[in-house]
């Protein structure tokens, strides 16, 4: 197959996983017989030093022309200070928007060699294997308005959402639940908002349509406490976006290995955004010392979610894992025996696993 | 001291956990030369199915003229049906709104020898000791407009604050950090809400005005996580409604004893709400076996912030202390060699030991 993958490498890190991803994806069209062409663009702070705009017209096309996108990551203190509608995040906030990828895909699920680092102690986290559905463009984060009001006295953001942009999310958690252990958990405030009473509707009506899914409501703030002491009683979660923005990441320390875990943002035709949950790491930027792995198994669910291409995924989660087995190990990953190893040099090691 | 003590029961083990208070009450008043003159209300489901309303005109008008009101807890499964502004949930926002109750203090600080049922490793939650300021009046809980739109094909709710509602919590936040480590985390979403860029400036703005206070900022998600991983890096943490509601919740179950933690919404002039943290737990409700000592915690606040009880407040959490320490426990605290009391035999210890 030949596909068209656009890299956006972003800011910090971004441009060294993205090295990274780019021999993995050799290595894949190489031993598969696929082709991929890849095509670089500019996002996030990256894209404002250059043109001045967080999200660059030539950006967006890219994108939308392509079959898939990856992402490194956007943000950094350089640019902190920015007005509003020219920080990095922007950027992100933009193409999610732009391209319609309104499912936020994130697997929250340890690695056995890695477990020993969770802050969670071992008997709780155990057997933990959550999939985090985030809704992600609509609600707080992109409701009108949002503004100051009365003279800068006030202001004001809005929580909107459309019927159909709660339905579609919640049709895609019932599909996922369905290829799992067919439990689903909807998020909400339903006790106090009313977008939540919405939401929590329409998963009623729909959980109709999916008799073989078993559906609990949680509220939210019981959510952030379920999620640190008994992450093994989730399958599959579906929440709004700003829920989701912070459970999602809430849950992904959970396992001791943040720098490991990949994320993908799509729409119904398989289009999609595939990112490590890691961020830009300003601090490390340029050292060549980044974990790549979290942007390798983004790839391999970009793979899996937009190509389908299965024995593919499962190859480079295999080379990844026993990479771990091997004792390789980056500094973010808090291991003692084992031998620490450079991006590079952890690229290295997954391509000949594969 | 004569002072007139509202107590609202509420739901589920409500009542019982209220005995325990009054039961402190009278031994403060007894044993330090008080008077404590206590009133009984209706709020939540049990005036729902009283008066038909969550909060009566008589429970306002009783709390109005209170020194400080103790809340029990609201809520259960057998008002989950009700239309919105018929909820016991809204009794609770409703007094809260109604008294001016702007700050919510939560405490978290673990007991030595309850330590080990945290879910977090020793070497994670050990030495952590979180004071969490939650905007209590403000925000998504309270907007306008909060409705369906569109034929029902769209809902709204409205994230408002007015400065002055900002400007109050944070100067609460800030006094708060002087009186303990000097340290405060502002928690907000300024890569993205407007309201949480204003929340920003008002911080750095009021900072000026303390220059002690170490301040810290920290998006929303990241706080989730650090909440987790690094637990002792805080000291006090404030940030507005939604945000406390999730990470105050998220906090609350670190130590592994959310029955013992105590919580204060309170305002200027000192007259305060205090509840415990726990729930309603109907699922135990008129066993008699429900944990005292979050109520008794936070009677101890009452008496320590609107009745400036110094000496009497540390009287009851000396006594709580010890209780623990003899091993007494309730069912609630994963505790397998001491002595499993009742909600009354766990009270009767108290008093013994105060
Ligand atoms: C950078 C920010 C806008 C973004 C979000 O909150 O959506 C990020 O936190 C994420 O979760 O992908
Ligand atoms: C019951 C509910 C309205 C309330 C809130 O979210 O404020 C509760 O969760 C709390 O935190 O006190």
């Amino acid at each position: 197959m030949n596909k068209q993958i656009v890299l956006l490498p972003g800011d910090g890190i971004g441009s060294e996983i993205m090295e990274s991803a780019e021999k993995v994806l050799d290595a894949v069209a190489g031993e598969f017989g696929h082709s991929f062409t890849l095509q670089e663009h500019a996002i996030g702070g990256a894209a404002i030093d250059q043109y001045d705009t967080p999200l660059p017209e030539t950006t967006i096309e890219a994108c939308q022309k392509a079959d898939a996108i990856l992402l490194g990551a956007v943000g950094g203190p350089k640019w902190d200070a920015l007005p509003a509608d020219k920080r990095p995040e922007k950027g992100l906030l933009g193409i999610r928007k732009e391209l319609g990828l309104f499912a936020n895909l994130r697997p929250v699920k340890g690695f056995p060699s890695l477990l020993h680092a969770s802050p969670l102690k071992e008997h709780i986290i155990d057997g933990s294997d959550i999939l985090i559905i985030r809704e992600l463009t609509g609600g707080l984060y992109f409701g009108k308005p949002s503004e100051r009001q009365n003279n800068g006295n006030a202001v004001v953001d809005t929580l909107h959402y459309h019927r159909d942009e709660m339905e579609r999310i919640i049709d895609k958690a019932f599909q996922s639940a369905r290829l799992r252990h067919h439990h689903l958990t909807s998020v909400d405030k339903a006790n106090v908002l009313e977008s939540s009473r919405m939401w929590r509707e329409i998963v009623e009506e729909k959980s109709k349509a999916y008799p073989d899914v078993v559906v609990e409501h949680l509220l939210v703030d019981a959510a952030a406490m379920k999620l640190i002491t008994q992450p093994d009683q989730f399958d599959v979660m579906v929440t709004e976006n700003m829920f989701g923005d912070i459970l999602s990441d809430e849950a992904s320390v959970l396992t001791g290995s943040l720098g490991m875990l990949p994320s993908a943002s799509v729409r119904s035709d398989g289009v999609g955004l595939y990112e490590p949950v890691h961020g830009s790491a300003p601090d490390i930027a340029g050292e060549g010392i980044a974990n790549p792995l979290g942007t390798i198994l983004s790839v391999a669910l970009m793979l899996r979610h937009s190509f389908q291409m299965e024995a593919e995924a499962a190859a480079v989660e295999r080379a990844v894992r026993e990479c771990l087995e091997q004792g390789y190990y980056t500094s973010d990953l808090h291991i003692t025996d084992g031998q620490l190893v450079s991006t590079a040099q952890m690229t290295e090691a997954v391509l000949e696993n594969m």
